[in-house]
């Protein structure tokens, strides 16, 4: 976890042309929010990040460029503001409400950092916001210090606190496609190692789904999946009641 | 099916207007596509419009108003363009590549129309499209003649000619989207009458599917799913053989 502050006068210099060059940038209207889980000391956490200047927290959300298609933004900005390259995002809803806008909010933001902000300003129209998830090894990923973001936090999804505009209600709801995508994308998530147990994967599971399965159904329903391969044990000398290794098979 | 020709100058007049009021009317660089599929005739239909001015076919699209939660736009756009009204429409895909928009195409069709188009005119800006779904019996909707409009058809979804944009390609999506909601959204459908057979209901899965299944098998898979009651046999003065009938459990 990173937490920077940037002097008030840099921040304000940062925000002003980010204003000024916003409106050629990026299309209008139109934003991204990436909705990271991780699943570290068997707890699903989500990345929130606090913008410089906010006194609350929100996801690493941004912009699309002009140029640039929405899928490609989504890494961009997950990259931009995290330091997080390289990862699958699955786009999973456009939260598109009138009422996530609060002009509020934004105007308390710049006014409270010293910014005069002019009417018609970038950051004061209304968003519609297209949201895409996905699920990390939050061991395998490093934060980095950017601009705009004064801290990263990973926290429980099931203690979120009140976040920025209608992020909890887009969290609740990649929480709930996380679920019902798991059997399907377990191989493009990458999740586990080369080889692993039934056992480390009932683990992914129960964290992801935030409950206790009973083994021996769990055994059964990933299997009926026909993804896994199990590999022969081999004798290592140690005792016969290791467990059996599994990978995931290459065709499909 | 409706098939309504306005006069060219009609025609003119109305795009005019509609160019002139649109950047004070609607969100800039969004629109929506909704992609309504009936499965009358034993076929899985998906309706297509052409607009006024335009050789080909594509999806009854339109935009989002400035002060309009984007599912009632959706909801709007569907019963301006085509008539339709009261569908649950089911929003599953944001489509928003570069190169889904092509300029060239909406320049042709405005001056095949004798209209002089602007420079950084409404119809040429970059749209990212929110995408809805909806599955309704075509023998219960009426389509309404309107102004943009020409001609409405249900195409099979297996013989679909090359659409406008990028349609074909969220057609396909929502063809796969559906396939893997039916099981879920049976009931919020509404596509059953108040009592039907199981007969009926394999029907509807083997156009939605589109190949045959094991009545068995079909049998068992629905009835898994815990949504339906079977109704008692009343005596009726014909054959025991009569089947069963089935309502979708009230409790969920």
């Amino acid at each position: 976890m990173a937490d920077v502050k940037n002097s008030k006068q840099e921040l304000v210099k940062l925000m002003k042309e980010f204003l000024r060059i916003a409106p050629d940038l990026y299309l209008p209207a139109i934003s991204i929010d990436p909705v990271v889980f991780s699943y570290h000391n068997g707890k699903l956490n989500v990345l929130v990040v606090r913008f410089a200047g906010s006194s609350g927290f929100g996801l690493p959300g941004g912009f699309v460029k002009k140029n640039e298609d929405i899928d490609a933004a989504a890494l961009r900005i997950l990259q931009e503001m995290t330091g997080i390259n390289n990862i699958y995002l699955e786009q999973f809803y456009t939260s598109g409400k009138v009422s996530r806008y609060d002009k509020k909010v934004i105007r308390n933001l710049f006014i409270k950092r010293g910014l005069e902000l002019p009417a018609n300003n970038w950051m004061e129209q209304r968003f519609v916001s297209v949201c895409y998830y996905a699920l990390v090894d939050a061991e395998k990923v490093m934060l980095k210090s950017m601009p705009f973001i004064e801290a990263f936090k990973w926290m429980d999804v099931k203690k979120l606190p009140r976040l920025s505009y209608d992020h909890n209600d887009i969290i609740g709801k990649a929480v709930s496609r996380l679920q019902s995508d798991l059997d399907n994308k377990l191989v493009e998530f990458k999740l586990m190692d080369e080889t692993f147990t039934m056992k480390d994967l009932q683990k992914l599971y129960e964290i992801v789904y935030q409950k206790k399965m009973v083994r021996t159904n769990f055994q059964r329903r990933i299997l009926n999946l026909g993804v896994l391969e199990r590999l022969d044990k081999k004798y290592n000398g140690k005792s016969h009641k290791a467990p059996y290794l599994y990978r995931f098979a290459r065709a499909k």
